[in-house]
């Protein structure tokens, strides 16, 4: 039996089994529009079950739509538009437009965005999410639209060429700054327990600790949501405490935004009081009263290769390596001083 | 002469002019991509000078595409965020897609989005520039693409539907906040003198002084760009001044945190040395140390508001009105507070 048979009676088979064409199961195996919502779910739930592979020969790259797709969850996080420039700016190098679009984690968003996408096609789809549900990863798979996660925040792999930062050397590099600072107590705002990425800013923040020599103290660390209002209440705790940390490690610049309102609040200057470490980056770090010392993720450069990398898969090519990390860069403003020796 | 004859006149007319055939101009009017350049350009350059009409019949609108274009200058500025977000809210809810460009305020960055816009089509474009070279809107307009105008900063009318917000009456709102507090000086930092909106609002500043019968004192304006640097350049000068304003409104959020620096490298606290009143509503302003009182442009509203009425015309619809504007809103925090009778 030759590949070209075995591909027709997967397909037969399939036809037979929804009780459908073997047309209409080819249709939703090439992506298009014209198949009712429930036969394709039903095919797709069988080219799947029954492990259809596509018959290699078909999988001939187009790069045709001219279009690159750039999927957030949410377009809330002042990053976005860090990411969205970074790669419409090398989408647009490459006469390629950049379609952005935010699924609000809701499926049947998620839906009307492949819908869309089926419809005028892509040359690839570059994912700014941690989690996508499975049936939305399967249709993509079956749309053969080449993939890419830009994951800032190290979630779980999805079988697609991952885009990331540093992170934990990141967190170490923060941590060397303070120490190098003359700083032996030094709090910790913890991100979301199930993002990677918090957790590798953790582990170099322990790391930096272990390799100077400090004891590392539980109770300086607090947990937060790498959002504002958790690294207010985080510092609000930390500097309640009997002996205070002098300063403050939190892992994303808006947990330290949060941290500056409660050292404020307590009536505290920074750096003077209380020295603060961030992490991202955000331009608005550089607008800060002080501005901020955090390490920066490069983003739009994360963004920037992304794009190439869906682009390059577009055009038939292979990736080096399943997951590449951009290396984050401590980027020292007003916020930390040396240790004043209370 | 039948409409359709005078029609074929005109473009033959071109044809002959231009030295080329009619299928050539032909293919020009109809935005396809594959006529050189420079052929483009000289028929396009006759087409204009020639005054020439496309038949009415022709203008049938299409809504295929299934995308909306929505076009920076750059991807830098906070607020760009605010406007992708509710573009694609309201274009997603149409099943439309949103293709995200920075043309870098160059011509060579522009043709290139215009040459993927001719290859993959367009329903519509919303532009969220003040300026846009005449030649790249003669090509739009050879295109029928429909256009709207997103415009915060309420530049000049370009010939197309406008988005605005109340620049006017937010100034007013903002000052009349300050005096209701108490404060009669009141230092007014000032946006780029090109942007009609920067007009707007010092124009809402002094309208809302004199409604409160207080003498308008030109040595408390202050000349910013809107960006950081020139609000605390701006607020270092106005606090030398022998007697300093108690409250300052800056023009733009962004402008506000550099006075917020300014304010703190001098040893004052907001808001119970100076308050101050930012515009726009950036959503870091609910992040800084104080907690910033702004008037809050509906960026993301005037977004999806843009993207209903471009998919308005592409259905062949008329809108109401050449400009609309939103109403601003006076967000009351942190950084303002009754003046303390220095």
């Amino acid at each position: 039996m030759t590949e070209a048979e075995q591909g027709r009676v997967t397909i037969r088979a399939i036809a037979d089994e929804a009780g459908v064409s073997v047309p209409t199961v080819s249709r939703v195996i090439n992506g298009r529009s014209d198949v009712a919502p429930e036969t394709r779910k039903r095919v797709e739930t069988l080219l799947t079950e029954r492990g259809y592979q596509r018959r290699r020969s078909t999988r001939t790259p187009s790069r045709n739509a001219r279009l690159v797709d750039l999927v957030f969850n949410e377009l809330d996080s002042p990053w976005a538009v860090e990411i969205i420039r970074g790669v419409e700016d090398a989408c647009h190098a490459q006469g390629v437009g950049t379609v952005v679009s935010a699924i609000h984690r809701r499926r049947a968003a998620s839906e009307q965005w492949l819908d869309n996408l089926r419809t005028r096609a892509s040359d690839g789809v570059i994912l700014v999410v941690s989690t996508l549900s499975s049936p939305i990863l399967e249709q993509l798979r079956h749309l053969r639209v080449p993939m890419v996660v830009l994951d800032p925040a190290g979630g779980p792999v999805m079988d697609a060429p991952a885009i990331g930062a540093t992170n934990w050397a990141g967190g170490m590099a923060a941590t060397d700054h303070l120490i190098e600072l003359g700083h032996s107590r030094i709090g910790f705002i913890h991100g979301p327990k199930q993002v990677l990425a918090s957790r590798a800013r953790f582990d170099g923040y322990r790391a930096a600790l272990d390799a100077a020599g400090l004891t590392y103290d539980p109770a300086m660390v607090y947990d937060g949501d790498f959002y504002h209002q958790s690294g207010f209440d985080a510092a609000k705790e930390v500097l309640a405490l009997a002996n205070p940390p002098t300063a403050i490690f939190a892992s994303s610049d808006q947990m330290a935004f949060g941290a500056y309102e409660a050292i404020r609040q307590r009536g505290l200057l920074i750096p003077e009081h209380v020295s603060v470490v961030g992490f991202d980056d955000l331009p608005e770090s550089r607008w800060t009263s002080p501005p901020l010392t955090t390490v920066r993720q490069p983003l739009s450069e994360m963004g920037a290769l992304a794009a190439r990398t869906v682009l390059e898969l577009a055009s038939g090519n292979d990736v080096e390596s399943p997951r590449l990390e951009l290396a984050t860069e401590m980027v020292v403003r007003e916020s930390t001083t040396r240790h004043q020796g209370r």
